[in-house]
């Protein structure tokens, strides 16, 4: 994200970057309900797939939409994919009801790009060792349940081969940044942000 | 509440006590986000009814159902009546939209029989001056508001006039509570929990 920003403001672009759950002050609020590890607060997995559309609800109608009326560029960490692999695939949740529930929450608004940064579930979460960082709540899940997040995501990139771009995200960091700036390159032409 | 719980016990049967947002240890930390005044947190109003709804389904599932099974008779303060009133004629959200939202949260729940309190607006207001707490953010609406919630609950009556009783609340205490007795008394014989 940082250098996704940065490389496109260098480019001139106007930007905002966010994310979900968080990117509001409501939100924040939310992403601690959702993420922190607290043992003794159960969360059903209908009612956290509640929690993450009331998070985007706020999200699309506070930030997304009138960042986009004045013009801006969004790179938001996260969307309904999210959703759709981490509470469909990962938690088995039924998909008409995370379908009727991103509707509800995006007023419609999809986005025009996607960029999965796909790697393996095993050197995910060793390079979340290796960080230092305290696992949140999805985090810790079992090994299984990432699997099936990464097979959404693998779905739904087939599904819409266009939209969702596949990044080795195996690779070190300058590599994947490389991958990145060239799809971003390629997409702001088509779209006529940047000339060829 | 406290009245009709303590009747009810006195008369051996086996209740819970329990209201909505605030039925969970989740449901807490959402009844602060939407009902705490600060004046800076912005909630639109499709993002308040998505949290009714998380904090509804986490009740039904770890709370109202639980304890259904175990053949407890459970008083509820405010269930899918009270969003219809208040988001859907107080906030004018889309009714198919609630409808969708109270099926997806409560996992078809109904309540048996819900006693609607029902006092002019003005009179609302002025016992909670008088009460001395500070009113809660949807307290905090306007009178308009409060006249079409009060409309909501009317409709809802007539729509249900067999599940939905209509307690004259502008009586006093003693007054209002001699009139839930009376049809607690009645529904109850009607169930057989307690005999003619």
């Amino acid at each position: 994200m940082q250098l996704c920003s940065q490389w496109l403001q260098d480019r001139g672009i106007s930007i905002v970057t966010t994310r979900e759950p968080g990117g509001t002050q409501l939100g924040l609020r939310l992403r601690s309900l959702l993420l922190e590890n607290s043992k003794n607060q159960a969360i059903t997995a209908t009612t956290e797939l509640l929690l993450y559309a009331a998070d985007r609800s706020q999200h699309v109608e506070q930030e997304l939409l009138p960042n986009l009326k004045s013009g801006k560029i969004i790179l938001c960490d996260r969307y309904i994919d999210s959703t759709i692999a981490y509470q469909g695939y990962g938690r088995n949740l039924d998909m008409n009801l995370i379908d009727q529930l991103n509707s509800i929450a995006t007023l419609g608004l999809k986005s025009d790009l996607t960029l999965w940064l796909d790697l393996d579930v095993e050197l995910g979460m060793a390079r979340k060792r290796k960080s230092g960082e305290i696992a949140d709540r999805i985090e810790q899940e079992k090994i299984e349940f990432h699997r099936r997040v990464q097979k959404g995501y693998k779905e739904l990139q087939h599904t819409f081969p266009e939209r969702i771009i596949q990044i080795e995200a195996n690779l070190n960091k300058e590599e994947v940044q490389k991958h990145i700036q060239q799809i971003l390159t390629s997409k702001l032409q088509e779209w006529e942000i940047i000339s060829c």
